[in-house]
């Protein structure tokens, strides 16, 4: 009963100030604007160090800079199969004018070679193989002829240090190889192995809480009654916020009770690094939010609401420097802030440095979309593929289908200040 | 010595067949005609299953088509905050003639409503909540107003079914929601148990024996001595085929002797569902790695080279229905063919249905490029975000120097028909 007086009182509020809201709706931030808002409100993170083997690194985010304190490659070694030679040997050397020198043996693979070659002389070489003292350069061996007396027959010149990788040509001792907050890539552990360096030292993965409210949720292993929804904001965020290199942790689900929720969000700001909460699906569930989450600190709320559909009802706080996301309860629109907000802010916790690049794909739009001008839009679409090109076809989705967003390979941009976009037209696709 | 003896033999014997070579990369196969010959002759792969928690299901793969036991949504609710009303009694209103129904109470949140609306009446509903008897459209909060006397005063029409989300809208009982071999993405882990499904089976993830092979090679947590170099292809291998959705092992590494690389090959075949050699980096040693993934079974060895820089030596073979690659020496290359083999090859063996999208980036060039023709060319390039626009700049690598891979953000793709690419011309650069 307090529930529903509560409610009322709310409604009422919100009645009341209908003409404001609207307002208030025409002076709503930009998406980019609420991004830059809310992470510079953030301010720089410092993030949690944890050494984790270094095979294991791909995915994480470098706490610190690595310093090579080797040489790469270690020697100089041979970048072809063929002979190493001294180069003056081959000067003047042509197809009417080949030059001659003597076969004196092969360079090992993986040990210092024992051979020191002298003028006129030439040693075959392997791939990786280590350079001979003497030798200056590699003829190849397509463009070289064994005789029937077993001499080398150049018929080319190479220059002095031609096939030839040299000592320190990747790395010297002392060179930064990678910056702190950088993205760690296969290539990188490649390159963390290269240096013999076994551990490394990664940002350790916050911890979101993820709440969910509203008196129609019910936990997803419960069979819902009538009028009950089993609640899957909370388990599609913890998907999306694992995959984007975050932990989480999910909390009971919170009745539109101001006291209940007062206590349950300020328990998960207190345990987690950040607070995600889905509002219940109704105005006054997300008003109410928007009030609790004002309590927990300054500065506080940030933006209320952003100029974008689907999301538009979103709520970006900075508490005691915590960050603190209230999410539209429409599960659309919730995975699609969560990949315009969330992301990056996982990525600014961690430390990431360079900016994430969006993974973009070009396509044809299949038919024509009307939008509504002055605020951006994101239509999820299909994907099909036609010989070399992607067609996007956009699912046309009512509020809280899930399995219509659960479709869509990606998102298709309409800009602000769009009114729409014809069919056949180039489009960027986001994707999902 | 035997291992020196036999390598001269392999290379008078690569001496001998020099002009045969050069025919043969005449005719060498292109990345797709590679890769649709392997993936062709492995044939249908039916993944094993396992159950796993469906909130640790995105980034696998569905071993089973999902099909909804339950209506989505279970009833007949509002998609807006407003007033359930009957959607005959707003016919004929307008701005200068409102009509005025009696608002007889709140609907509930997450229970049936014990209301039934009577002609003339109105109800305040959230969003999501279930629609009363006698109700069948939704007036929104913004084209209501209520009045002194407590009335709803409208001044627009609805029609039936406004704002309302039906019973099954979303999916009936029946409905095929996801099919088998979809790649589960956090909205489909929403989908998952909005039908209540708190488990799915998942394709397991194949596992790929990692072998590499070289005289020089040793592995990482060793000092090497001059001319030897540390292991770093089965390191940055296996991170991409975890990323990839695969799991590994890591097998010793093989010298360059026939019968220790029989040995170890077989081993792994036997035990693994694929498996990945990289040969050392010279071409004998690359030979016998042919050679003896040619004696593990029929077909055997399909593609034996690719028209491509780097990767070029690549070795595709299925062996009694299981697929063995090996991969040139050169870490650049290594990581390149990985990217284009054996990521669609994971996809393949989980089963995966829909062709993987690859995630590109516009960019404008910032230098003249020159390029073989005839050849397809991927280049590492940076990205260097000016303003809206990306820039690629490309790394000039040479062979082995894995930093400049792992400094670059993607791979610009030169077409085996064009010679090079002018500066300020527009890429796609496919990122790593």
């Amino acid at each position: 009963m307090q529930s529903v007086l509560s409610r009322l009182w709310l409604t009422s509020r919100l009645l009341l100030c209908g003409c404001i809201n609207m307002a208030e709706y025409l002076k709503l931030q930009s998406l980019a604007e609420a991004k830059s808002v809310f992470l510079q409100n953030l301010g720089t993170v410092i993030p949690v160090r944890e050494t984790i083997d270094s095979i294991k690194a791909a995915g994480r985010v470098l706490a610190e800079s690595v310093i090579a304190d080797e040489y790469l490659p270690a020697f100089s070694r041979s970048s072809m199969d063929g002979y190493a030679v001294n180069s003056a040997d081959t000067f003047g050397t042509s197809e009417s004018l080949p030059g001659y020198l003597k076969i004196i043996g092969e360079l090992p693979m993986g040990a210092v070679p024992s051979i020191r070659l002298m003028r006129g002389e030439a040693a075959l070489i392997h791939t990786g193989g280590m350079i001979a003292q003497g030798a200056d350069a590699v003829v190849t061996l397509e463009l070289s002829h064994v005789t029937e007396q077993g001499d080398l027959e150049v018929f080319k010149p190479v220059s002095s240090g031609e096939n030839i990788i040299f000592k320190g040509e990747d790395v010297v001792p002392g060179d930064e190889v990678m910056p702190a907050g950088k993205l760690i890539k296969p290539a990188d552990v490649g390159g963390l192995f290269a240096l013999g360096k076994l551990t490394i030292a990664v940002a350790k993965k916050p911890l979101f809480a993820i709440l969910s409210s509203g008196d129609e949720v019910i936990p997803p292993d419960q069979t819902p009654k009538p009028g009950q929804v089993r609640d899957i904001n909370s388990e599609a965020l913890a998907a999306l916020i694992e995959q984007n290199g975050a932990d989480y942790q999910l909390y009971p689900i919170i009745p539109d009770d101001r006291e209940q929720m007062r206590r349950s969000i300020r328990l998960a700001f207190e345990a987690a690094d950040a607070v995600v909460v889905t509002a219940g699906s109704s105005a006054s569930s997300r008003d109410m939010t928007a009030d609790m989450i004002r309590e927990l600190g300054v500065p506080g709320v940030l933006v209320h609401g952003i100029n974008i559909r689907p999301g538009k009802p979103t709520i970006l706080a900075v508490c005691n420097r915590k960050p603190v996301v209230g999410l539209p309860g429409n599960p659309i629109s919730a995975l699609v802030i969560a990949q315009f907000i969330i992301k990056p802010l996982i990525e600014h916790m961690l430390g990431m440095t360079k900016e994430a690049i969006l993974p973009l794909v070009k396509a044809t739009l299949t038919v024509n979309l009307a939008s509504l001008a002055g605020r951006e839009e994101w239509i999820p679409v299909k994907l099909i593929r036609e010989g070399n090109e992607w067609l996007a076809e956009p699912i046309f989705f009512k509020s809280n289908l899930i399995f219509q967003l659960s479709s869509a390979d990606g998102l298709m941009k309409i800009n602000a200040d769009a009114t729409g976009k014809s069919a056949n037209s180039q489009v960027e696709v986001l994707l999902l």
